[in-house]
């Protein structure tokens, strides 16, 4: 069994988009993940094909309809699918790298998209959906957002990531932000390689890199330090 | 003019991708913004059109050539291009509502996608790249962070949302998250929309919606919280 994603949304043609090319294609083609876009559409219970309706209490836009989309998600993952249950959403939790290893490792995720104001919140309730967001910005729907995620979950898929790919070595894996890096040509623009990287001193290299990882976070990211300084003390 | 991203990328077939679809492509269509991709491998300079090399002091993964990158960028955002240039990369300062603001109500974007292991540092500092981080995870490349990026700003840029995207009353505009949402019927699984919702009194709905908005940004988001309350006092 591979891994599998499950979208919800109304734009099914906008997938596989950008996950059909790269890494990520790649590794659709090769069968190590499979991917599905479900129309929310095909779903609706009139002949007009609503999936959504004005807010209850008034306000502007639309909110997806709770009939609608449980229909949707029950056809889709139906009771007893061990696949965590997502709603891409500028409300959720921010999205971390340590949660795209656990939903890397599990057996794939449902994903729904929400467009307009949002979705009914007894909809969210009733079938346990995990609202995630992607960061604080608010996009015109989730899935963008669902891309992002899958883009993330589907490089850690175990034979996804080749040595040209790494991932050893990269942002958020040690709790700081990635070193500068540098590459031929040795001097670009009478800017040359700093001296240290090209020594072949490979100790000096390592603690030079280590201080710049944490120089940058520390100046970046004040947030991500204190917790990377906690965790070594 | 209208407000023009320029996207720098391996992928250039990625584009428009999911931003041809819904509001931005509606956007897109009637002129309200134009988008280039165009392919960095068109600038390389050596017959093998390499765009990448190992890195300087040894690792991992690859890293994209500063002279390469910089005859792309020269070519696509001459010298006096008063669009800001950013590099998509976990590294940066993490986007907010506030600075897609910025960028929707400026002349538009100059977006380069890296990839591979990153980008030489010395391009970054030699065209005054500005790093973006859509978030705390690490993604394949660049292109679906651009798109996240483009998609935020683009439903800003003035005549692209009618009444029905609303944008008023969302997620971070007033720095707390949104209320829930319902909408009929009024009874989904035995679960009825809130009664007050369905009473007619504005004054208490509006009460209602700022409360439940508050205990979820406590709940949720105790960081955007603290901003919140601070702002108040």
């Amino acid at each position: 069994m591979s891994w599998r994603a499950d979208i919800l949304t109304l734009f099914p043609e906008a997938f596989p988009g950008p996950l059909g090319l790269s890494l990520a294609g790649r590794a659709l083609a090769e069968g190590r993940w499979a991917l599905g876009a479900t129309d929310i559409r095909g779903f609706a219970l009139d002949r007009h094909r609503s999936v959504d309706d004005t807010p209850a209490g008034g306000g502007p836009g639309m909110v997806m309809r709770a009939d609608v989309l449980a229909r949707a998600i029950d056809a889709v993952s139906p009771e007893g699918d061990p696949r965590p249950r997502l709603l891409m959403s500028p409300r959720g939790l921010p999205l971390t790298q340590e949660r795209v290893r656990e939903f890397a490792a599990g057996p794939g995720v449902l994903v729904v998209c929400g467009r307009f104001e949002g979705v009914d919140q007894r909809l969210i309730e009733a079938r346990a959906l995990e609202e995630v967001s992607i960061g604080d910005y608010v996009l015109s729907g989730g899935e963008i957002a669902a891309m992002a995620l899958l883009d993330a979950c589907v490089r850690l898929i175990p034979g996804v990531m080749g040595n040209a790919e790494s991932g050893t070595e990269e942002s958020f894996a040690s709790g700081l932000l990635e070193y500068p890096q540098y590459t031929r040509p040795q001097l670009f623009e009478d800017r040359p390689i700093p001296d240290i990287l090209t020594s072949g001193d490979h100790g000096k290299v390592a603690a030079w890199r280590r201080a710049e990882a944490e120089r940058l976070t520390k100046d970046r990211r004040p947030d991500l330090y204190e917790i990377y300084r906690r965790g070594k003390a």
